[in-house]
Parts: structure tokens; sequence; C-alpha cells
């Protein structure tokens, strides 16, 4: 029988950094043996939301923007930030409206997934939507750059199969959507 | 014709934090539109590896720890940090065998993924290795506090499906698996 394992216990917690984009702190934590860790840092993030979204004709409505912890132009899902006074539905369905013009069809919850469980405290909501339609333009703040892409499944299947879609958050809902949505994944 | 997406250029970079487990810096940047941002953070970590290891029994060697940033106790995939003088081939086979005991078999590289192309700069090399052993005990730092469990697949894919392997590093690799290696997930 595995023995049991233990939550750490925080001895003293600090914030090095609180701005709009990064606010990060530091605990002091101790182990169940006994040994402290004078410095084990954590992330805060809002939660976050992203969308798989597929037009009827099985277009995948994908945006390409600079990365720049990566200096790389990369495509991606269309993905945001939860408000304060949204629904996880509804920041995901605002995401997808500013930054590509889409809207309509029908929405599920896909997977909630995290960053990393260890240093990042945020989670991040994952969603389908099918037979989204072109209802409005871009509405894009001026720190915003997108592209919007209609690509094939089969376009984004072989990005997957490529490793171009780095984004872990993305690539995991992804591959869940083609191992249960869809079998003819060869 | 889509627009072409350029990058952003970097006017000023400051670190704000150097520290073996958080190293953050401040970049101040220009987009294209001529938008300046002073404040992109990006946080700057050592490449990081994890690995599906299956017993030729098709058990899964699992790891159970405790993880601070969400405060629960979890089940994860074996995952470490490439060490500078190591492959990440390297990296993984000796984060499985200091962290689970587990050795030999057959490995390849599953997928590379990124956390955050945005603000992470580092990239998570993903192996599946099959047919391992047990090959020593655990050998673990004393920061280290980890339970090995062997778990069937269908107890690992009941977990994807419960949401349960939150760490997007980690479902991600996971899916793909059941996605691109093993058709019967239902």
């Amino acid at each position: 029988m595995a023995k049991e394992i233990k939550k750490w216990e925080t001895l003293e917690t600090r914030y090095i950094i609180k701005r709009p984009w990064l606010t990060a702190r530091v605990d002091k934590v101790m182990l169940p043996n006994g040994v402290v860790n004078p410095e084990h840092y954590v992330l805060e993030y809002p939660d976050w939301v992203n969308v798989i979204a597929i037009t009827s004709k099985g277009e995948f409505v994908m945006v390409q923007q600079y990365r720049h912890a990566f200096d790389q132009v990369m495509i991606e899902l269309c993905a945001g930030m939860c408000e304060n006074d949204e629904t996880p539905l509804q920041s995901a369905q605002r995401e997808l409206l500013e930054e590509t013009g889409f809207g309509r069809g029908r929405w599920s919850k896909l997977m909630t997934i995290g960053q990393n469980p260890s240093i990042c405290n945020n989670i991040t909501h994952c969603f389908l939507a099918t037979d989204v339609e072109r209802v409005d333009c871009q509405h894009l703040d001026e720190s915003e750059d997108i592209n919007v892409l209609l690509m094939t499944r089969d376009e984004v299947y072989a990005m997957l199969q490529n490793d171009e879609m780095l984004q872990a958050l993305m690539a995991a809902p992804l591959w869940r959507y083609f191992a249960q949505y869809e079998r003819k994944t060869e």
C-alpha cells in the first residue's frame, strides 16, 4: 500500500510583483518530512478560456499572431481571459467574437486544464463550438494583431502531428477532440 | 489574402528576478502598428521533459505528489527538468529512474510542446517508453515526496475523461497517445 502524500504547510507568503500581467508570490513551505523550502514561487493568473470553433462546412476558425516568448508568429485556437463579471462560456463567446467575428453555433464544455498545478494557480476552460458563423468583423484592442484563418480538419490535424500547435493548453483539447469526437483520424 | 503578421520589436529588456526557480524579465515592446507596450513579462525556464511509461503488462507508471499552486495531491506523468549536460532523452530516462525506479524499455519521442509561447520561453519534450521495468528503488531529493502508482490504461483514460489530469503538458501527450497509438478508446 502506498504511503499517504500530504500537503505542504505554508509558513510565510510574500508578493514579489503585482502587475496586471504578472502577479507572483514566493511561499516559504514546509514539507511533511520537515524539510523547509524557503522559495516556492507561485504565479497567479485569472482563469483563461479557449475554443475549438468549427463552421457548418467543417472549417476550423484559427487565429494567427505573434508570440513574444517564442519570438514566432504562430497559429492557435482563439483564447483569452475570463473577466470578473462573466461565466467561462460568456468569456469564450466574447473572445471568439472579438478576435474572429465568428459567433452563434452550438457550444459545449470540452475540458478543464491547468498550465502547471505546481507553479500556476489558474485553470483554462476549453470549449467546443460547432456550426459557428461569421456574424461581425473583428474588434481588436490596439495591442492585438490577429489574422483569422479558416483551416480544414486535415490541416489542423497535420499541424498537431507536426508539433506546430506548441501551446499545451490548446494541443490538449485539440488532441482530445480528435481522440473522442472524430474517429477518422488516420 | 490575410495580412502579414509581423514580429514585435523589443525596445528594452530588464530582469526583475533571477532565482533558480523563477527567472522573469519585462520587455518594453513595439508592435508593428507603432503601439508600445511597456510591460510584456517573459518567464524563462530550462526545457522540461515528461514520459508516458508503460510496462510490458500495459501498466502506466504514474507519480502522485502534492502540487502547491493548486493545493492538491495529484496523479501525473513522471516529469522533470533538462540538466545542461543531457539530451532530452537522457533527462527523461534519469527522471523516470529517480522518481519511480523504472527503466529500460523502448523509448521514442512523442511530441514537443510549450507551456505558453506568449509568456514562457521553454519547451517540454514528451516521450513514450514501452516495456519499462522496475530496475531500482526511487532516489528522491529531500524536497520530493512521490508515490509511484501503476495504473491500467482504463484508469488513465478515465482520469483524462474526468479532467483529473489537469497539467496541460501531460494531458496533451496522453490524449495524443490515445488518439494516435491506441485506437480502442471507447
